[in-house]
């Protein structure tokens, strides 16, 4: 019989959004039980989200540190914990599960501040539980297929990378609307750390241009700007960019793109080929080799490389999205966590704890560049 | 604190297709908790399946009438049944559960045979459980929007449909490779009945058209092709079509159009305006207005007139897919056996038991217009 | 030093729509001189069209007669005529320029009735002159690789053909507004002949779907319809085909489709691969291969089996229209004319008046299979 | 009548290419009789392309100041000359001809040197003839359609503009094939100028920004790359834009995108909507209002503000493509050189030489900011 990991959830009760997304996503392949959480720091809110959603009173916690506690101790505790909270509040309860050898799943960025990676970095090292990160978008099977197509060299020698991360929903000060949770904690230098749209949407755009290429980026020249009045951090920016190998591109990151829904795309130029892929109709990516007339990569159709990095729940022609995506992360932990015949080539793929350190570097040095009138600026090797 | 309702499920075991989906799709919404199971009509495979999924092995049934009588004398029995056997075993399994005024949630086309079909209109009108069909893609919010613009006078008096639901899958004899049990029973008579394309994917589209538009198919002309030597079904048809309201319009159905993955359109012209859709990009539909600029419907985005008909579960621009759109029925059902306050509501597009029957004689009428030189046959008003 | 071939018009005065296309296309590859018309068949508006677009007056003729006989006798009279009225004014100058062995352009359909294609089919076959009909869409040069990617094998034995050629411009009765002389004539049967949409897009589309498989149409069941009150002919068709090697189809034609502007679609199955090309965005055609991932063919980018079919006046990625492709068909001409290389080649694939001949055929059947309650209808073999 | 504008051509003979595109658009709205030539800087190549084209040898001249003096002396003399050469040949015919008050259509970019972009400055501002360079771009027009809908208003205060021009054709050493006269003169310094791709392509794409949103560049920050080994200069771009009224925005510019073929695009957004724009499918434009459905602008259907600004040859949905965009062009400057009603309107967006030296400036602005670490740079104010 199928063995389900025991899942708790630090984060996510009512009102905010992505913990209901990790809850689900963890249901649907059928290899978690949620059954623990500390679902709000109010303790009282706490209490009325577990009830909501069903979750027994008993193994409803007040604060993270008690869950952590208890949980550890029962034995039927908690084999992996979600932490959904922004991002200021994810370091300590990190910190707190791995150090009892419980595996964290994280949303990202991985923290607020470089400070609070480091301290997870260190932590992680010493613990014997995994840390995943929620850079969800690598987890559609086509992305997928695109790193596979250029590690096998379909691409010849890459040249250029680009990314454009659209969304319009902060064209105007939501922030001060008083009903929209999100658009407080996202705006908010102290809960989202030094920057905003770049931290937010900037930090999924360079996660997945890394894990597609497999380089990696060096120095960044930004220019963040504020466009809404008043607003405490930047709402969009262009970054270019230079990476391993002498690649080079650039990014385009906005909150303020009027009409924009969650258009996040990316090209990649090699001196054979190119693959570009539109996340809104993510089920295909264009496939272009010198001499050749175009393709199209469809998810779960004729496929050059891939191995076992994504379960195919459906046929081609039967779209899968957003949850879908998310969702693999999901399944390919439990299938690390419980040590499945595919457990190191998804330790390969799978958003870790260095892959966080980078991207808050990354984020780091978009904000220098841009306060230095746009100077280059290298990535921390510390 | 939420109650889930408890579900079983008659067929969906091993190399099954569907049963797979509909299992992950009930999951999806944390609606139903999946308690029992006839999983196969082969008593040992049966039991295999259900450990396979960690179903209680005491509630492994094998056959489906010790289930139906087992699971209607304990008290923590199921609320709802799943049954998702080929077309030919749907009937007695159906009637044996809403006998015992168990749910019955039922795979498409009703029956096998019209015979069937009106065996489970008798045997729902007598019972006090409801009928729901997995006719899945009205499940989609996107086309839920159409059917309300509709509903709503925006594309004036109706004078076009089109349909076209395109597959490759059967280009080649499937059915005798013994690796494709999908192939071996949709071409056998004896499991899909009378049609083989026109049952599987044209009774979606008639059913679609239906829906989007609130009028009823009255006759059609078809013409049914065997492409494929020694096929015992059609594998392609093209039907003209006569509807309620003078509306006119033709589909075309095929299971061995070459390379096509799942490509089902929708076409829709008033005297006012246009609606367009495509499942295999289904967040979007074109929403074409006389006299003005053609516009984008967009799930979740601008919408209006849609009322509680479709869960948003991630907002617009993070694509939701094929299974998103099969679980909205699942939710749906459970919300009117729960009696939500939009049950009445829910009752109106949820496709029922009469939905079967009328969709079980289109697929008679195409068999009976093609056997006599596509004469116009009209749909049975028995 | 290049000729120029002296080129006539009988029609596309003031008014006209489809005359000065004709024009700009017979100047765009410079191989052709506008010298003589008789631009309308009132007098005073032949003139005073002719002063508009700078005609020498002199050879501004009040009818065609006098301007076949005129021109026959000048030195240097016209080489080829272009004649662009209103279908039922084809037969008589076209047969007149036929007999003084001028060559001729037609605009389609070849005529009104079929009387009058048998009797042009007789005068041409006995004429040293050249008649070529402008089925358009034929010279687009992504049409003319899907015809060669067939004859080359590349779909394997074909199975399926579907046209689909929807305007919406007639949705109301634009033929009583006095504003719109094309919806006057082409609404009227003695002007337009037996069929509407079906004789002014049906018959675009039909050819078409032969220009590129090679096959031929034998047997129509077509369902015809008047959707506006008091038309006197169909705005509306939905056709089941079936053609030369088993192959069969459908076509939707409608001019009452409401918001569509001039969408004409095409896919082609065989039982190795399908092609798709749509009109509107015509520089690229779907190309699937089993097997393989889809391919995009572009207009001047990878090609497999052009020959010197198709004049590429500018690059890929700079987007050629429906004036080149009609242009393309006026070029061919040319070099048909002047015995360039390929004019065998040319000869070929230009429409001519066996395919006027023809399409009048298919016009007619459908015409008699709606008549007769869409039987199957086989296209007259006199 | 209609009188025709007698037009000459300096440069475009055997091996060009745009050469060829002037001659034909020039053509196709029949405002232009193509009367004399200097088509190469090689005497007998001069002829020989004359003799091709079928130009009267008398009027084919063996270099341009011959050919100015002498059209300038005929009662029947050129009105209008194109300029079609290598850059670093454009000042002096452009003056020569200028001097003697014939108007002139030179190619863009405007020169090779910022010293020559003045010189003509000056020049022109002694002449009575115009000047306008091709800018074709700015021809289509559902492009212009984005021009008025910003100047009415419909996207509030502008934001963020987003250009993208991205080729392949020079992905590899195209310039030392000896078969590619175009890559030779683009990629060297003496004929170009100081820049590869940004000259050649960048130009278009700043102005076409420019001529949409009615704002001016002030600034760069730019990342040139050469990515061929060897060539002289950049084939690749990135650059940082800030303009008037606070606008942000970025290029990505490339002549070695892989497979690219003329894939540029604009896209813009202000505080109230949105606008895109894409050449390879030009007919179209997306205009996104905040809080309506996306809508879809098509060329010659549903428009709110065009005026006179541009010809509809054919009805929306037959398309358009370059050709007709460039012909735009010509067209307009022959109803301005026509005194044509609308000719003020039309000088107002057709391309003129303070257009040309604006794009020289950014031209050597990016170089400069690219040659100084990508620094933001002014462009100069001289």
């Amino acid at each position: 019989m199928t063995k389900r990991l025991k899942l708790g959830m630090v984060g996510g009760g009512q009102g905010a959004f992505i913990g209901a997304v990790h809850r689900l996503c963890a249901r649907m392949d059928d290899k978690y039980e949620f059954v623990a959480g500390c679902l709000s720091s109010t303790p009282e809110k706490a209490a009325a989200s577990a009830e909501e959603i069903g979750l027994d009173p008993l193994r409803s916690y007040p604060d993270f540190k008690t869950m952590a506690d208890k949980e550890s101790k029962r034995d039927d505790g908690i084999d992996v914990v979600s932490i959904v909270t922004p991002n200021h509040m994810h370091a300590e309860p990190v910190i707190e599960f791995l150090n009892r050898d419980i595996h964290v799943i994280c949303d990202k960025p991985m923290t607020s501040t470089l400070e609070d990676a480091y301290r997870i970095v260190e932590s992680a090292s010493k613990s014997k539980a995994h840390f995943f990160l929620t850079h969800n978008y690598s987890g559609y099977p086509v992305v997928r297929e695109m790193r596979s197509l250029i590690k096998n060299g379909e691409l010849g020698a890459l040249r250029i990378v680009k990314g454009s991360y659209l969304q319009g929903w902060l064209g105007s000060k939501e922030e001060d609307t008083g009903l929209n949770k999100q658009a407080e904690w996202r705006t908010d230098p102290k809960r989202s750390g030094v920057a905003g749209a770049v931290g937010d949407i900037g930090s999924h755009t360079m996660h997945l241009i890394e894990f597609i290429t497999g380089e990696k980026l060096l120095s960044v020249a930004a220019d963040l700007t504020t466009f809404v009045d008043g607003r405490k951090l930047e709402d969009d920016a262009s970054v270019l960019l230079r990476m391993t190998n002498n690649i080079k591109g650039n990014l385009s990151i906005s909150q303020i793109a009027t009409c924009e829904e969650n258009n996040f795309k990316i090209s990649i130029y090699g001196d054979k080929g190119a693959l570009h892929w539109s996340q809104e109709n993510p089920n295909y990516a264009m496939f272009n080799k010198l001499g050749q007339a175009n393709q199209i990569v469809s998810r779960g159709g004729f496929i050059l490389y891939d191995g076992s990095l994504s379960s195919t729940r459906v046929p081609p022609g039967h779209p899968e999205g957003y949850l879908e995506a998310f969702a693999q992360i999901y399944s390919d932990a439990a299938d690390v966590i419980m040590n499945k015949p595919n457990k190191l080539e998804l330790l390969d793929i799978l958003p870790n704890v260095k892959d966080g350190l980078h991207i808050m570097k990354f984020i780091n040095a978009c904000v220098d560049s841009s306060n230095s009138n746009s100077n280059w600026t290298n990535l921390s090797t510390e």
